[in-house]
């Protein structure tokens, strides 16, 4: 074995041990060199293995720290089986679960990072120096100039892109209902991960829409599966998140979501790639497209700024060099534009060195707090309790112990005003009843540290 | 013939005659009771008279002055027949002419105000005083406090308006989108106004509705005609605007509204009021709205602040005391929740003293442009025109006379980029292809005079 190999082992089978526990602060380089008698470029490689895997994380100007994940990340959570369900009955055998969910702002079960992450004092600058520009009509596509910067932001991960090919929403949500108005008719088949955000069911549901699940697993939506399901029905959409899955937090690989374009591609299928939060992907480089990897005219990306900018904005949007016509009339049927007050104060932000600078450090930070909640986590879960570290965003997506009745830790810990979302809700299939999807996007303080501890509370 | 109606009768045959010209001053109270040798309440009498018939206009400290109205206002525009057609069809008939009015910023065709007119530098000031209040997610009915601001403007013309009834949108064209999918079923039938707005057909075209016309007369909708329609065939909403009716500018009497509420509720129908226009009614009292004359639960109002605060905005509400959960679960599936950023803004100011005085002052203005444009026309439009003078609003509605083909008027002055909305797109059916609808919202500068003497032109 290398030394650089030996040291690596050393200290991953230290943390995986718990002998060095989640948070604790591993020798200097200095340290480790001197006392392991070999080089500082030894130890630099070993932590760096360390750190690509997750075990430690560096922190700038105060050196490496273990991760808590030993105990939460040894089971990987389970993978349902496919099932296809009524949209229309899902969607109303949710209602009860969702209205509660969406009539309390518990920071647990809202699916947005903390609040003070967001740039609110530029964008309040920027409302106050609207100078009449949101008086008039525009374009229900979205003011030109915004559109602009829409596209500007999306070269760094989707190569040359056409303001022309963008349709601005009013948030994600809309972006979604508009597509699927001008892509689904009643009757169809759609394809959803599973599990997968809530809100999907809802809207589908006025189409009647079948609605075929395929499961998520390590690497994103299980695409052997997909591929027997497409070959086996008419599919006539998929609505896939390949970058940082809600609730998983699972990121796809190129590999995958190239093969995952080549499958819709092959069957004439619409891609709906929702991407709400790919901004928030961690590490250095932000998480590729769907239509990075393929030129197949049938992607459609719908995204948002109301996870890295501000969800009271309500500004989204929609990208499709094939549809953007078709999907602009939609739009104007459906709510004309989207607030032109919010498109001006956002134009002088987006696509700026400040607006790159703020996704930077909202990335990092939220990695940290995603961190401090998983330690945290793991001394307040049952024992066999386990998760996956996400690869970006605010949600930890938490397997209980099988068997578990997550919806009845939902209601004991609603009753302490503490709001997680259960796992039933992200499925039309009992799949994820012992599920809890957790909101880690908000700074760990002592007061949020002891409101969490409810949650142990609601085991018992 | 008593005094008063002499002095009556004499102004009017002076005003209709052309021998006192349209803006031109008549003479003082005072002058005039010394002239006729009457008392100066006889001469107010008639003065008030005429005013209420619209033939004068009263003006604050500087007397009274002849309407501009003899030549185009003495033949009503003709009422159509009624006639069933499909949304489906009609939708896509429009698309062509549609297109181009929405991709162009013609301060003619636009059915808003000049935007001279709105309270620009408050709502500003208020984007700026947010104090990151708009970050949160909230309830996709609304911010409550903002709902309650509606509530309390709404309760001058309807009564005591509670908050919990009222769900805000993207403007009012969201509004009417949610509340047609809450409502209406493929093959349903649908009353509408003929002449209508037309992004109505738009709207209805997904459903595959029938639509059933019913012709604007003096009095709004013909009540008559609709209790025939209502009779034969199984309707399921009446779309309807009773207050300056676009694009007639038609405003139905209390008894007419009174009626059309006891139809609705007959026969169970949903009847939608689209009120976009309500608070820009002109006179002393805002128009009332048809729950004011009713208690029917199946009355669902539709509006929005983009006509009178401002269109960039894109905020708009559904009030329906009966119908308000079932719409606001309709509208988190369409768009989650509308732009937070600006209900904020516009917390501060709706139903203020502030509010009250802005509407006040906008609709003293927007009556003197209206008349400054009608006697502008009177000078342009071709012999055998006729129009009403609207009951407020900026619209103009326009019949040219029998025979002229206004879509050919229209693709003329178009190429001199004066766009105007030609009749054709405000029903299913050939009724008004002699009209054109002008925005008469503007201050009526030597340069728009200029700019409007060409469509004279248009007329060769």
């Amino acid at each position: 074995m290398k030394k650089n190999e030996t040291i690596y082992e050393r200290y991953r089978q230290l943390i995986a041990s718990g002998a060095i526990a989640g948070g604790e602060r591993l020798p200097s380089v200095r340290e480790a060199a001197a006392e392991t008698a070999t080089s500082v470029n030894t130890i630099l490689n070993a932590y760096e293995r360390l750190a690509d895997e997750g075990w430690i994380r560096a922190k700038e100007r105060s050196g490496y720290f273990a991760r808590a994940r030993a105990r939460l990340e040894n089971a990987a959570p389970a993978i349902p089986e496919r099932f296809v369900s009524s949209a229309r009955e899902t969607g109303e055998r949710l209602d009860m679960v969702f209205e509660r969910l969406t009539r309390t702002d518990s920071s647990l079960a809202v699916a947005a990072p903390g609040t003070d992450l967001f740039p609110a004092d530029r964008l309040e600058q920027a409302f106050g120096r609207l100078r009449r520009s949101w008086i008039e009509y525009a374009q229900a596509a979205g003011d030109p100039g915004f559109r602009k910067r829409i596209a500007l932001a999306s070269e760094e991960t989707d190569g040359p892109t056409d303001a022309e090919d963008i349709v601005v929403t009013n948030g994600a949500t809309e972006a979604l209902s508009v597509a699927l108005r001008t892509f689904v008719r009643p009757g169809d088949a759609v394809v959803l991960e599973s599990p997968t955000y809530f809100n999907y069911f809802r809207q589908l549901a006025p189409f009647g829409a079948e609605i075929v699940e395929v499961p998520v697993g390590p690497d994103g939506m299980d695409l052997d599966m997909l591929e027997r399901e497409i070959d086996s029905r008419k599919i006539r959409a998929i609505v896939a998140q390949p970058n940082v899955q809600n609730p998983s937090g699972v990121t796809m690989s190129d590999g995958a979501k190239a093969r995952l374009a080549a499958l819709a591609e092959s069957r004439n299928i619409i891609l709906i790639q929702d991407d709400v939060y790919g901004d928030l992907a961690f590490g250095p480089r932000r998480a590729r497209n769907l239509s990075a990897f393929s030129g197949y005219s049938g992607i459609v990306l719908v995204s948002s700024y109301s996870k890295s900018i501000g969800p009271g904005l309500r500004i989204g949007w929609i990208r499709s060099p094939e549809y953007a016509e078709r999907l602009a009339e939609e739009k104007l049927s459906a709510s004309f534009e989207s607030c032109r007050a919010a498109q001006f104060a956002l134009s002088g932000f987006v696509a700026t060195a400040a607006h790159r600078r703020h996704l930077g450090a909202m990335r990092r930070e939220l990695e940290i707090r995603v961190d401090d909640h998983i330690a945290l986590l793991s001394d307040l879960l049952p024992e066999g309790s386990s998760l996956r570290r996400p690869s970006g965003g605010c949600l930890l997506w938490i397997a209980l112990p099988v068997g578990t009745d997550a919806t009845a830790v939902f209601e004991r810990s609603a009753r302490k005003g503490l709001i997680a979302a259960p796992g039933e809700i992200f499925s039309s299939n009992p799949f994820f009843t012992n599920y809890l999807r957790i909101n880690a996007g908000w700074k760990l303080s002592a007061d949020r540290a002891k409101a969490l501890s409810c949650l142990k509370e609601a085991f018992a």
